[in-house]
């Protein structure tokens, strides 16, 4: 058995590194998606479009290393949680992947309007996001819970500027009809940066679940100490 | 080693029925929020806001007998594919029962307006989504991929309905801005069914995935066949 052990650690080590490469991928896109938004560029908007290969390629290169690592080494305890964390992260990052996608749609469709205002809110909402995304993987790579712990703190800074984007348009709506098509956008785009930040609060619950195998999502932790 | 085999089989077993009542309750979640908005009652929009309590515990207790069923057993191959199409498909459960009360708290918003027209699409699109769900989860309890197929083919037929959904509110929106706040939460509606859609989708491929050991997210079989 022993000979194994530093193949395993070696090879959990490498799945930790390529998920943090499908990270860095997804973060990417994001900033490029919402780049094309601010910009009104379309060969950046097609450039956003395209280019989901290589983060695809990779959500399946990490599920069967996942896979891989249960069947051939069998870990217990915290590299089973660990190696589970790993499908759960892989598939949230994937799906982040398939936002920029979203976004960089309604970037095209809003290209074809005048814009609606100046865009704050919304880049503000994209770097809180991405820098969720980026500390939630740090967490899981560092097996930091109090950093995960930050994450799940910061999901309230998107859900306010959520509502202010959305507040903000609707008064657009409301003046100029023609605003609408345009605004309608926006108002995705904020809904779609505000998944993004949810998916890194995923990260952050699997992160704490896997160092402490305490379960923090809906507030199992308060439950098993008795708090109704 | 032959006497742990009939207890993983009858607790994979449990596991699959476990996931079922899951699935049924997530079900019942959209179809209880999307009848509150439909029928305007305000009562029903509480009940449909409030009781995700059953969903959530099932959620950590699905989870954690993955967790112990690979802990204890060991399992290779199929099983193993099995469980971790488990611990991907709770979370899909979990997520639909997030939307359903997204569903619910745009019901609630909508109630407090006129409503902007007889709604058609929208329970259209509800019911072709939890069919989807229940047509998913069979093929996984019955361990069928052209089931599973049949899912992902659906696909399609929601995608239609919201783009219709999206032309036709946006009509009403245009000429009545009287519309567009209710008219807003309708197209937020169709936007959260869809999403119940796709992760319909997912277990799909998930299924197929446990079944044949074959990747089809991401066209990855034809890559591996060499189509470009």
């Amino acid at each position: 058995m022993e000979r194994f052990v530093p193949h395993f650690q070696e090879q959990l080590a490498t799945l930790k590194e390529r998920l943090l490469v499908m990270g860095g991928l997804a973060e990417e896109r994001v900033r490029l998606a919402v780049q094309a938004l601010v910009e009104g560029n379309p060969a950046l908007v097609e450039q956003a479009l395209s280019g989901d290969g290589p983060i695809n390629e990779l959500h399946i290169e990490i599920d069967d290393r996942c896979l891989k690592l249960l069947a051939l080494h069998q870990p217990m305890a915290a590299d089973l949680r660990a190696i589970l964390a790993a499908v759960k992260i892989n598939t949230d990052l994937e799906r982040v992947g398939d936002l920029a996608v979203n976004i960089a749609e309604a970037a095209r469709r809003y290209s074809a309007h005048p814009p609606v205002k100046k865009l704050i809110d919304i880049p503000q909402m994209a770097s809180t996001a991405q820098g969720m995304l980026r500390k939630a993987l740090d967490a899981f790579v560092r097996r930091d819970p109090e950093l995960a712990q930050q994450v799940l703190d910061e999901d309230d800074v998107l859900d306010t500027l959520k509502t202010q984007v959305f507040r903000e348009l609707l008064t657009y709506m409301l003046q100029d009809p023609g605003t609408i098509e345009p605004a309608l956008d926006l108002i995705l785009v904020s809904r779609h940066l505000e998944r993004i930040g949810d998916h890194a609060t995923n990260i952050g619950e699997d992160v704490i679940f896997m160092v402490s195998g305490r379960d923090v999502r809906h507030h199992a932790g308060e439950a098993a100490r008795g708090v109704p």
